[in-house]
């Protein structure tokens, strides 16, 4: 008999939550039996097609206040959707539930919570559970991802940086003080804020840096990286806006170690061969490069590297509201129930 | 020896305002001597280039609080680049000091004020100068305005299109209960309100009508043409939003009138006619339109027009923000100064 | 046991073969066995991925030459996604080997071939299966559509503007002299021509009409309308270029016939009845209009309607590639083979 | 009496033609006598307002094959508006006329005829006069280009990149084997190519590098940059292709030189100081840095610039049609001409 999750969604009106109820309602062995709001802001209870015309007809199910009782009788798995430092108020009471948690915000990736507090200024009031917490890169934390009862769904700009790096740096090729990530996403990585600055006249025509080498997901970044190398490593690391919805696209400067020897060819064979069975990882061909458009509307990371003698640049592309969020959480639900991964991101 | 005017701007921190001062700081005869914002939100004075840093090196004046013994001393004429219900709290103060003024707002282009109170939501305070102001649209009251003290800048979508209508109209060779005006503007006709229907995530890609035939340009519109043709007239109008920064396009849809004879060539003829002497109309070939891009950063209107036989469909591109508001604002100076009426446009 | 539906598409490696593969991909009931080019230009074969690398790992098909033998063999049904004029060549043959045939292109529409023949430039090659051909609008043709031999897939301006008309035309409430219609699509709907006008530098920041009042979807409409109010009529069409991908929003001008009465709300009742039972069709509540954002990636046609007195104006917006195209070629095959009508497009 | 300098045009139908009239035609101590195409293609002769509609009542010049008769009797100074490889073919009969000569393509910036034709494609047919060309860029060579007969106007590209660098370069704070660029452009850099990858459908919501590490301009930059520091240097260099119309950002990493030591703020100050007396260089505050909209439709670099310890960061914005080509090539000619470098371009 087909297995089937009843999905409960905290935070189900933001971007994120939108892209997740599509993505769900097209899993074969999912059902949204609750959606939920913040609990913040007044609201009681609206159909979700009000938020999201294009629901209309295709989920008839209410967004209200979180109910715990619901929750308790009617959801297996919890996505968590929320604004970070929101969500590490609900994860307490729902692992002390049982239930499984997927959180896609920031608040459970960074483990050192004093890094957390200075990037996201607030205090981290769940250490308990950030300790038990799994991070979500299938790629590299598979194994860990099958049995997580708390999975912290990782950010949008490390899903591609990491990716990016990940092969050259789990061989200790790379000099590791010397990596630049030049990165440039699309405007809904910053969801849906009423501020001037993502008005259609400051966007539309424009192009620019932003948090020059002081982002939030830098901390994310040089944690997974360093576990990965074994050295505490730091990035150098300027995120950019493009004038468009969707998408990632990160441009990677490394320097080779200085006893690192490839023959021709031999830096891009072993990307081939790290992500030779990974579904959602596609390495492009030798000298061929991604755009931002093979990737959107899909969960793929594609990745095109290129050796130039003592540098090796290279690039790597997502959708950053599926690879870099909804999509990626909903790979790593397939691998928490013992589904095919890629069962409804297809 | 030549003409100088000394000008001030109220309100200079808008759309408007901004391509006001670029557009008099090529002006040979004008110097900006004082800019003033609209006295509401508290801020007494800051560089002009803090708003726009564009200007920076380029214009070196403050922006402050209005200050009524400077625009005493300092200024010829005022410009007022302010929102719609504020102008009107200036003009009398202006009028009695003797100053021209260009109202670029709506406060006094139409004459019945119970109309204007109706689509704009308050009362006009200002009925006796209303009834002295001139509407500047250069191509049918040009006469009107060499002499005006108080001129009533026109609208953008009046603007695009009364001058697709008025070769037709002057000669009453239209049904003329039945004219359809299908409108699109670029975003920066509304100004740079932060509301969410304008972020860059809710208009890029998308189109759509609002305000479907009940537009506040409406009336305006329907009060010159129906001076023009000598009785009362309403044109069905629906305005678009579309995912542009700048520019109009109107597409208007005419019957002519039973007894109306034009041979072929004939309507062509007549648009080219009326308007052979303006320097910022321009008729296109017979068969051909305009497009936006035509006339973005430019202050032209141009004119395609067909006949259908039965049907004429006339179609005109302006920019808003010039022929639809301050480059036509700076054509009107130049015919109230006895300029050259190209002085600064070309 | 399953419905399975084996499926080969003539002309894969176009816009709407692109789409239609994608929805095929999702569809149940579908195997998609074979996919041909047009035959012209000599490519042999190659992989669809090569063409659409976002099908890569998902669609291990080549793209080949058309071939008889695995067509008779392997094919149930034919969807063709060719230009115009090319369909032609390829029906008789697939009629005469007793598939079922989709047709995407124009040819097929057009009931009178002298028509066909003043807006396509070239004579009608097939006018027996042209007498034959079902047009596949569902809204209007379902009982055919189910017994359908040769299936016409309606154009996108044709959807839009049929859907927004047909319930006033169906009672005879309309001056069917006086109707106006002023669309405006994405340039996906222009195919993936390569001109000089459909570059990034003349499409972004612009919008122009084209084609004013001559487009060859004139005919199309004009031929359902006339046949649906029992009166030869001809509309007023004007399409315009929107600076988009995708999305078709079209604005409809109409006059009430001089005994039309109807009680305020009738109009929009009239609509809300008209359309109650139908899956794709939705219409706005009284006084909202629908955006295209609202319709696109989806198979939605949305309606707004608003009676002003002796006026009515409809809006319709579409996704021109779904709807518009390949999505209402996948509902027209779910009621040809007595599948749920929204199976694959929800 | 004022100066007067009588300009012809060769290569004025491109976008660098174009945006060169837009500012000649606005500066006050030039007349265009004539404007030529490149004398190939065939067409002999056709108003300018043909190929730029918004010209119309602007500039009533023809523009025809190139004559050398009257290049003699009423040209003082040309303009190469031409594709690279072309400029040669009339540099060398120009120069033998004593004509002054500012070429906006790439064939005489490259010092090195074999590095020219490496990256080209074509042998250099003109050595003699490529020896005795001027670099046109005014903030490091504007003594230089004073009394230049011969101006090679710079590349976009390197206009934005050396800027960037040469403040902390000129004084050897930099270890020169770890500059990285990582520059984005707007698609007028490209021109007005008829390709698949500039129509519309491909750009809009995408983004993509391009040449990656073997950009044309990359000799250019390295061959300005070797010259200020005195050593060979090699940048490692990836444009971008921004979904806009104009502008470039170029985002440069760099590592401070092992010896070079700044307190607080030096960096800032070196580059305030570097620029102080530029009349189109604005050193943004420190902390902040600049977008791309800064600067468009203006002939200014903005720089902003961070210490981050070892790393320091510049992001320089420019418009490319500006700073990056006609622009700068007037602000050549004014130099070259004796007049205030600003004429005509604030």
């Amino acid at each position: 008999m087909e297995k089937r999750i009843n999905v409960g969604i905290i935070g189900a009106t933001g971007h994120t939550g939108e892209i997740l109820i599509e993505l769900l309602l097209d899993h074969p062995n999912v059902r949204i039996t609750r959606l939920f709001n913040s609990g913040r802001g007044g609201v009681i209870s609206r159909p979700i097609s009000e938020f999201f015309p294009k629901l209309k007809n295709r989920l008839d199910v209410a967004c209200a206040k979180p109910d715990w009782t619901q929750i308790k009788k009617e959801c297996d798995l919890l996505f968590l959707a929320l604004p970070h430092t929101v969500s590490m108020k609900f994860v307490p009471k729902l692992i002390a539930m049982n239930k499984r948690v997927i959180d896609l915000s920031a608040d459970y990736r960074i483990t050192n919570s004093s890094v957390y507090e200075k990037f996201y200024k607030v205090s981290h009031e769940d250490k308990a559970n950030l300790k038990k917490a799994v991070y979500g890169l299938p790629e590299l934390y598979r194994a860990g991802i099958k049995s997580a009862a708390l999975l912290a769904n990782p950010g949008c700009y490390p899903t591609s940086v990491i990716l990016a790096l990940a092969p050259l740096l789990a061989v200790n090729a790379i000099e590791t003080d010397s990596i630049v990530v030049d990165a440039k996403s699309g405007v809904s990585g910053a969801g849906k804020k009423l501020e001037k600055e993502f008005l259609f006249s400051e966007i539309e025509g424009d192009f620019r840096a932003y948090k020059v080498n002081t982002h939030q997901h830098s901390p994310e970044i040089n944690q997974v990286l360093s576990r990965l190398c074994g050295k505490k490593l730091e990035i150098v690391f300027v995120p950019h806006l493009l004038p468009i919805e969707r998408g990632i696209l990160s441009t990677v400067y490394i320097k080779k170690a200085p006893g690192a020897k490839f023959r021709p060819g031999g830096v891009h064979d072993l990307f081939r061969k790290f992500y030779k069975s990974e579904p959602f990882v596609r390495v492009r061909p030798e000298g061929s490069f991604p755009r931002i458009k093979d990737t959107v509307k899909t969960n793929f990371c594609d990745i095109g590297v290129k050796d130039f003698g003592r540098t090796v640049i290279v690039i790597s592309a997502i959708d950053n509201l599926l690879k870099g969020a909804s999509g990626q959480a909903v790979q790593n639900m397939n691998i928490m129930y013992g589904l095919p991964e890629t069962t409804g991101l297809l």
